[in-house]
């Protein structure tokens, strides 16, 4: 079984205070104002896609509902708080706020873009409609799982696409940030289409499937190279890829036929040799032919070596005879772009009669400038099956039935959606009351739906694809930008 | 109170199964060939400083001496272990193996440099001397927690070194790599030189000092930023820094200025402004003259927004009147190079007479070539206290009290440290046997420990900074290299 979530796992909890001092300040404020029961509408989205790449993959959604069904101060968290001194050294919080808090949970209701869903910048990602000081005490929390799984599936999913139908292993545990970075960027990486991690964390508690056979180490302990994969055959007969580089490696693939040929006779097989240095296209050959030579064409050449998909396209141009593609550090800190910054926006604010009344954060950078109004996408598909087009649109003021007509931030004037497509909304309700109401599909499954999403989008007809806001909300948002210029 | 290590505090364990599974099968493999038990020697080193500087800061070490003392495998972990499949369909590993791993714990030695010191490439961070299977599995833990801990501390010993005496405060909670990657991102900024996070969890786990005030939301629910800026005074006077820049930084700092006034009145201080978008060299420059003129002389300007050492320089080579540096994305995810290529090689593995033989790791990259033998490092100092000269020696062949002539990496030919320099070695026991033998200092005096390394480092009179290998080290691992290419 392939879990969806792993934080009850190996987190004791304490979630109350996994966030920043400023979200605790800013719940005081509002509830000394006593604004802190009007209803607020956030989301998360990001600007631009990471790697300057053409789509994002969205995940995390599984943490963040575990986190918000779990969202509470215990007395130890209060306690902490209540020591925090302000300017004047006396306590920032009184003693009604803390008990307060301790009452605390979420009670509001989540709708999200499922994981493994292709996204575009400025779309929501969530929708959290909440009291005003619960969708702001999530914020922080929210953000670390949503940038960091969505970044590494991304990632992963680029990989994915230049290793075409070869398997990918995600080998990052030893470079990620410490045991739950690595655990989250397993299974982001496992969504985006890896087929496999070296973490055994990442078997146990998410059900992804763990791989793994041995190290340099091994062959430095029995010193001679051919002696230790004897030793390793005879011990692990069902688990024998053999790291041939320790010493030569094209040695080390001679020594790896030896041992394979009697493991054939022992009745088991050699599964396949590992490079992990030197000039893999031209040892790759090497080794494939001796392979081949020697009678073992079902033997894998796996690589290994700080691979990312730019190296991996290079090695694929230059002939490489790889199977087997083992991404590690690359993978599992984004390393050519190491964050993705979503943010968090307060998008519409109830007032006192409980009407939606919608916000806008200005800058002079127009990107930086946040979308009003309670959102939703609408994704238009071609008959085929391809994606077309993606419309943000306000929920207040959704478009009719057969209005296809969007201003596309990637397209100057209006854009048209041909009135035969075929759309559907993306975001889904996830929590309600802050109860859960969502059916979360397993790993597996958010992988299948991110490997479908990825042939489609790798196959659509129209390039470049069409992204924007629905004309109401077009106009929703100049017309906010005129008063606040006014 | 400062506590040195957060993992029981936020972790349920489990530790024995946070590894990769070629840890375990080769486990299963020394077991099955009975070379377990033998004693070997492994070292955690890193190959290249990071970020193309000239100096390493290491950390991570209490994390690694908390998990070491925690690390067993449970009734749950070794259930799994056992259902994991090889190539054949069958078991990885029999029963009676999983039996021994339920009863196993480290029993081994550790020597490491403490936290916050300096610290050079090939040089031992950690040395682990156990039984072979216990050294083996705890690999990959040991370089997650030394690996991404080293890389923040001295990305933050970076900023430190830029940002001179102003503060830096530490921001990267959203955009790290979940809840413990931001936590040990936060532990291993305030090592390096931070003063304070925004991090709750680093305040109430770690004793880290934290800081916050309010975000644009507060400002964006409130519409009006001058009644915004009331409100949130009202409900924390003594926490006033005012973000400004939600609508218009210039009208933002007048109307903090406004507050300010009335918070003066009220026997309160206006703590500063914090700058988050735009020209923030112009903005801070206008800013400071509106406070001075207005008698707010004493009040920070706080700047974000991407920022790190180098951007930092750049402002303040621009003139930018700036007190405080809130570093985020940039720390915490060590942009510009996110992983550490630290290592963990074996060194020596003892015979069945219990002799050291040493063992290296050939490569033809000579960089990727391992030092064999059991290692310690001697730093040279100064009369003055300045750190001259770093030498890597075997344990088994140590150098004589004067000997001061070793083969320095960055020199042609050998270096010769001054007869009279005070010297020191560096790694410490932390465990014997198993058990903790080492105080753990305070993360407070870790940091002080850095910092004092820091001014030194800097202030030293002869550069570049050499180091290398003690002459018999550097003849054992010539010879060794010999014995491989025959």
């Amino acid at each position: 079984m392939i879990q969806a979530s792993h934080l009850g796992k190996i987190y004791r909890g304490g979630w109350g205070t996994l966030t920043d001092l400023y979200q605790l300040t800013m719940a005081y404020g509002y509830w000394r104002a006593q604004v802190h029961e009007r209803r607020a509408v956030f989301h998360v989205s990001f600007r631009s896609h990471p790697f300057k790449g053409d789509f994002t993959v969205a995940a995390g959604l599984a943490l963040v509902a575990d986190y918000l069904q779990q969202f509470a101060f215990s007395a130890a968290d209060v306690q902490y708080l209540g020591t925090l001194k302000g300017s004047d050294g006396k306590v920032l919080f009184n003693e009604t706020f803390l008990h307060y808090l301790q009452r605390l949970r979420f009670t509001g209701d989540l709708h999200a873009v499922p994981e493994g869903t292709l996204v575009f910048p400025h779309e929501p990602l969530l929708r959290i409609e909440a009291p005003l000081i619960q969708a702001q005490l999530v914020e922080t929390a929210l953000l670390n799982w949503m940038n960091f799984s969505s970044l590494v599936a991304t990632k992963s999913a680029r990989i994915r696409e230049a290793a075409g139908t070869d398997q990918v292993l995600e080998f990052g545990l030893r470079r990620a940030q410490g045991p739950d970075g690595a655990l989250t960027a397993s299974r982001a990486a496992y969504i985006g289409g890896a087929d496999a991690s070296s973490n055994v964390w990442a078997g146990q508690y998410l059900g992804i499937p763990v791989r793994g056979t041995h190290a340099h180490s091994w062959v430095m302990v029995f010193l001679d190279e051919l002696a230790a994969f004897e030793r390793y055959a005879a011990a692990l007969p069902n688990n024998c890829t053999f790291l041939v580089d320790t010493y030569d490696t094209l040695e080390g693939v001679k020594n790896a036929i030896a041992v394979g040929l009697s493991l054939r006779e022992r009745g088991h097989r050699l599964v396949g040799v590992r490079l992990d240095s030197g000039n893999m296209a031209d040892l790759s050959k090497k080794a494939r032919k001796a392979l081949d030579e020697a009678g073992f064409a079902d033997a894998s050449i796996v690589a290994s070596n700080d691979l990312d998909e730019y190296s991996l396209r290079t090695l694929k141009d230059e002939g490489a005879t790889i199977d087997v593609w083992g991404v590690g550090t690359r993978l599992v800190t984004a390393y050519d772009q190491p964050a993705l910054g979503g943010v968090y926006k307060l998008a519409a604010l109830a007032d006192e009669q409980g009407q939606w009344q919608p916000r806008i954060k200005v800058s002079e950078q127009s990107l930086k400038t946040s979308l009003p109004g309670r959102q939703q996408i609408r994704r238009f598909v071609s008959e085929a099956g391809y994606p077309v087009g993606d419309m943000i649109y306000n929920l207040d003021d959704a478009p009719a039935e057969g209005d296809t007509s969007f201003s596309a931030f990637n397209q100057v004037g209006v854009a048209e959606m041909p009135a035969h497509e075929y759309w559907h909304d993306l975001l889904v309700p996830i929590m309600e009351g802050g109860a859960l109401v969502y059916t979360f599909p397993t790993l597996a499954e958010s992988r299948t739906h991110c490997l479908a999403q990825l042939t489609a989008w790798h196959g659509r007809p129209e390039k470049p694809y069409i992204y924007g806001l629905d004309l109401g909300l077009s106009e929703l948002k100049e017309s906010l930008l005129q008063q606040h210029k006014s």
